[in-house]
């Protein structure tokens, strides 16, 4: 069974889901200006949420990259994992119009679950493949798929201490997403260059 | 005429629909936290719908794996049955808004008529490949080919099934339909793994 | 320059238009059976835009298979013939909503007018690749490229007819343009089996 | 690591933000022929964008043309490049509904730095590939890779001249957007038929 197949169609949710991201942000328009600057948590949510989908797609890339052939269980997990990703447009809005308000709490927590549960079905995916070696190419290098599996460990227990955050300051939460998020920029750009 | 546009607008559709599921989610946000727990109906029927796309993208592959050429009443079925899959996203949105009010016979009946219309038009698009092998490929399997059409000829079946039982309760027809998903993963991964 | 990445972006165009389509359909949710059933211009008009798309997708996917190269002119044609298709949910959202009411004119129109533009730019792709041979394939035959010309030809006009008799009776309008899809389709899958 | 997956990452990204744009375009349908005939900012809005996206998009097809593997730096700042291009209907929306109102100013600007920032993108991109032909294929010419180089520095200062103007006069800013597409589609078509 080829993986061409599973990369497009894991290529085009990724995609949907970052550009469905804009159509979160609406103003009414009596006043622009003002509108536009009162909304700055809607383009940080944006940003933030598009970007995590970006990290996340370059590391698919990688695992799949790795992977020299898919089974029926290997592209159900990706239906499952893929179905958070696509769920990610839904928390983001919630994140960007109550991150501000008295409501914050339950969007921080929608956004902090949701990522808690991407992240894990993306280590899920990875054990999958890796385990045994079952999904892997011959020539992939046994210390390179070892990294791999190191790397994405912390992901899952990252987000939900982001998460848990949330219950007693959901403004703190935010601000870990972004955080994770910035980090993962700066370890896949200094990585890439080393 | 070589077979990879159709699987490259084949999987496109697929991804769309499946994201656009998520736009089906909204809330006012006057309590939340309150709100986000009685919308479970609306994550129910997003899985529910993004699951069974999966299902169908995973046995369209399958089917298109074992398709050597495609010719344009084979392009014309698959867009037919194309034009189901992406008019999933409104009868879940209905599902997901009505099912557990007064109006969840017409949202059930609506469910059922449409995943029915894709199941029988899956059979034909795998009928129409596989009859007397006029598009298979030359080393497809025979013992393959006849179970693929075997494992396909239920689905319309049981769907007109779910949709005849929201006649008498729309809520065990809702049922039906997250058994019948629950049943094609759970075939799907052991099938996978065996 | 490679062809293939002109494919996928139409590709994407036509899938993500047809889909889109699918967000045309609403209903307030008061007596949710009686919304189903009066809507059915939505359905219609639904599949009659999912319809065209694909069978347009079909005829781009031939016109392709017999383009070797592609030079920018070449692109930016496509650039402005895709312009049409993605512009294509408007007008049949407008037809899905208007055809039964007194606004059905402009309605009709719209649908009339996009769709003539869509056909001539298409003709437009196939007479500048076309001409002179210009970027054929070099075993393209002449016989299948001139019939290709051929049958493209009537598009624009069938069109402008249909679009003109708006102006006198939109209904009738309405109904041709699900003539002239029915036509195509039935065009496609005969030619296709012959 | 090999490009294709961003090609085909980049092509959805801008494929879904080019079609999301005609979602911008929406009628209350009390008399929907006159207000199809006001609502022509909005239909310059979306053409406007939908061809600065292809220009960009074949633009976009020049510089991958010209590399021959991508790493994890390129990779994150083509991701924050798309988060660009998935923004433009946004600021499209407000350019569409606001330019002939008094809220033209906060709209015009909104439009022109999104663009600005898109270009500036741009050009990281390809310096980034081209700098000591970091990511370039070993036969691409240097005199094409330094014409690719200088054809692409003005775009950034053109959006940003064209972004000030607006705090003089918003609609000289939006014939200015205007007229920067149609010197690229120009531009475009000549080079490519030269």
């Amino acid at each position: 069974m080829p993986k061409n197949r599973l990369e497009a169609f894991a290529d085009g949710i990724f995609a949907i889901a970052a550009t469905l991201l804009v159509l979160n942000l609406t103003v009414a328009g009596n006043d622009l200006g003002h509108e536009l600057r009162i909304i700055w948590p809607g383009y940080l949510a944006y940003a933030l949420s598009f970007i995590t989908i970006g990290i996340i797609w370059v590391n698919h890339h990688t695992v799949m990259h790795q992977v020299a052939h898919v089974d029926r269980f290997f592209l159900m997990v990706n239906v499952l994992f893929l179905m958070c990703i696509a769920f990610i447009p839904f928390p983001t809005r919630l994140l960007a119009q109550y991150i501000t308000t008295s409501q914050a709490e339950p969007a921080a927590l929608a956004y902090g679950i949701t990522l808690t549960a991407t992240a894990t079905f993306f280590n899920v995916i990875w054990r999958y493949a890796a385990t045994g070696r079952r999904l892997l190419r011959h020539d992939a290098d046994q210390k390179a798929v070892d990294g791999i599996g190191r790397s994405y460990l912390p992901g899952p227990l990252l987000y939900l201490g982001a998460t848990l955050v949330a219950l007693i300051n959901p403004l703190a939460s935010g601000a870990l997403y972004v955080a994770i998020g910035l980090f993962y920029v700066l370890e896949s750009s200094i990585f890439g260059r080393g």
